[in-house]
């Protein structure tokens, strides 16, 4: 039951010059389910990606870093049901040996290719499997294949996250799309996340990099799920410079920033849906902490909130047990905190002033806030001009239902 | 459902010389239930006492700080169902009021009285119903209370949680009892969680100081339900000095080391007993942290794990996905990490050796493990000589259901 998350439409989805998508079923967890997506990226296409930041970190991140280092992609392979991760030196070999299949598909070179994976962890990689799928793959590369590759790439997902945003450059329409999966193991520094954002501007590598670096600020790396940061994350930028726009060089000019605005909306969006699909989830929260010292401290706050059991099942269960948030703002071990001078609204509703329960607060006003689908807490800490905000959702009996289940 | 926690019996509790508790029902929660104790401690006693770091403390713990400050405390007064947190200033005017009470009712002074209150957050403490009910838990004060006041002082507990120690000393026999309540909040530097522990012997202020602060270290300061750090948190440690034994004053006796052993033990015996009755706990969870460079990365990886809800339904679900184990080490923010170092073990099973999976293991060993209610997970770090443990409990949908419907 994802939260106010209608599906994408296929026709709202708008291929990007330059990017074709193949698909193909190697039955990795389900025999005949579409569990690989193979991105074909148009010679000249530059590529910016950020990946987890867990110290074991999987096989296919490993590898992509490696190869991104080496040469520029020419191939993303993403597959579904194995997240290859905590599968050593055998799980090494079997991400190599799915890029060589792609190579040799493609009469490409194997570091021209990006492994992804997402999916069940500790579990070798069946690797005849996706060899096998692998020619279906190549032989359906297309530019409309957004649609289906969204669907392929979800693991507990409920929805497809999907979007597709133009704009106008120098007169040329510039489009870009983008897809992500996720549902459970979200976290800063992001967790079994993928996405991929797409786009047919002409922008240097540079400026692609701070593009996506900024993006992912105020996006995937301000939702949380559960707070576990997986193995496999990864988020990637493509720009195949087939618009004809005049090459984007400098961060500050204004071609960078229109084209940056969208795509931070666009992350928005996806990371936003990712939460909206959280495992279980039957609320969206947006946790607003203002008056920080520091950008970290807020974020210390929000996390804490965000992550707090006790604070997540009074949000699934409508409670306005607000004093849970309370609790949760008092133990985030902010220093030399003074109370007296912490708010906390419900939505609109001030809940404590001056570090006491506010005297206008009244049960009913928690409860009509409570109620909805949508809630946002913010906290005013009174000890500066900093903010940060974070999204996350509550903790459902079904949180535990798909994550109890989940291998079984 | 507590694991493996047998309700104590009441002849196994043991009267503690100098020590009278008397009970009454205030019918704060639920009318009818004992829930208000009154603790009154002879002349000379000499009492230790640890309160949350939560920031958001709670008016009682305020003022039982304050009190402690000022004088020898002579009575301890705890109500359940209502915790007088988030309150602000009528907060404390109320726990000032009913020590006034209590010092009326026994002609003593207020601030010999240290009040403690647990329950829901946010919500008035109602007064007058514990003055009504004052006279009656002075007049039925008795030696051989412990057993009703244990379970008087349960909120979302199941089983009671208490019990008594015999040791001799000087050839005295020296008595130590000692109960818990607590079940969810629970986290490092204590959480919902209150705890007292009383004994005849006779030791000096700062020996029991020491004492106390050793043990809470090995035992509540180590135990997570749920990462929720309470307001109300205190655990209480009195020693009456009416056995007669020679007054302990050097922390490094023999006298003081078999007392201190002694109350070590009963401190586990609560926390384990708190952890045990989890809220909607199924399993009972030891982590222990070997090979680190210091103990606060130990804690640092345990907490991770202990925290992981992916590990904690993975546990309720009885599921050998080691694969979340590994993912929470890796995210847990240990710097320059040398996975290749890494071993993991589900109880005598290696299950991650050098880094990677370990060859010998098979998916019927993990089953054999996670099938047990009582499960140790071991991570070797690699780095050091540094050690530490942690306790915790699975997450079950009884989690959810417990925290979504305690107010309704």
């Amino acid at each position: 039951m994802p939260v106010n998350l209608p599906s994408p439409k296929k026709a709202d989805l708008l291929a990007v010059s330059g990017i074709k998508l193949g698909l193909s079923s190697a039955g990795i967890k389900t025999v005949g389910k579409e569990d690989l997506v193979l991105i074909e990226l148009v010679e000249g296409t530059v590529t910016s990606a950020v990946y987890t930041q867990n110290a074991f970190c999987a096989a296919p991140v490993i590898l992509a870093k490696q190869h991104q280092q080496q040469t520029s992609p020419r191939y993303l392979l993403i597959n579904s049901g194995n997240a290859n991760a905590g599968t050593g030196e055998e799980g090494m070999q079997a991400a190599q040996a799915c890029c060589q299949t792609v190579a040799d598909l493609t009469a490409s070179r194997s570091n021209t290719v990006l492994p992804f994976s997402t999916g069940v962890i500790g579990q070798q990689l069946p690797v005849e499997k996706i060899q096998t799928a692998l020619p279906d793959a190549v032989k359906n590369l297309r530019k409309d294949n957004w649609f289906n590759a969204a669907h392929a790439i979800m693991t507990t997902d409920i929805v497809a996250k999907a979007v597709s945003k133009k704009i106008e450059l120098d007169g040329r329409v510039i489009t870009i799309t983008g897809m992500a999966k996720g549902s459970g193991m979200i976290r800063p520094n992001m967790a079994t996340m993928l996405s991929y954002i797409a786009t047919d501007a002409d922008v240097e590598q540079s400026v692609l990099d701070a593009i996506l670096h900024n993006a992912m600020e105020q996006s995937f790396n301000r939702i949380t799920v559960d707070g576990d940061t997986s193995t496999n994350d990864a988020c990637v930028l493509m720009a195949t410079a087939k618009a004809g726009n005049a090459r984007i060089s400098n961060i500050d000019s204004e071609s960078a920033q229109k084209i940056a605005a969208v795509i931070d909306e666009i992350s928005q969006q996806l990371a936003h849906a990712i939460v909206r699909d959280g495992e279980g989830a039957t609320k969206f929260i947006e946790i607003n902490i203002e008056q920080g010292h520091d950008d970290e401290e807020c974020r210390q706050v929000a996390y804490t909130i965000a992550h707090s059991p006790l604070v997540k099942t009074a949000l699934f269960a409508s409670d306005p047990n607000w004093g849970r948030i309370l609790a949760a703002v008092g133990r985030s071990g902010i220093k030399d905190f003074d109370l007296s001078k912490v708010a906390i609204y419900l939505g609109d509703v001030c809940i404590v002033d001056g570090g006491e329960p506010a005297e206008t607060y009244s049960e009913e006003q928690g409860q009509h806030v409570m109620d909805k689908e949508e809630i946002t807490i913010r906290v005013e800490l009174g000890r500066g001009q900093a903010r940060d905000t974070v999204w996350t959702c509550d903790f459902s009996y079904d949180y535990v239902k798909i994550n109890a289940e989940y291998r079984t």
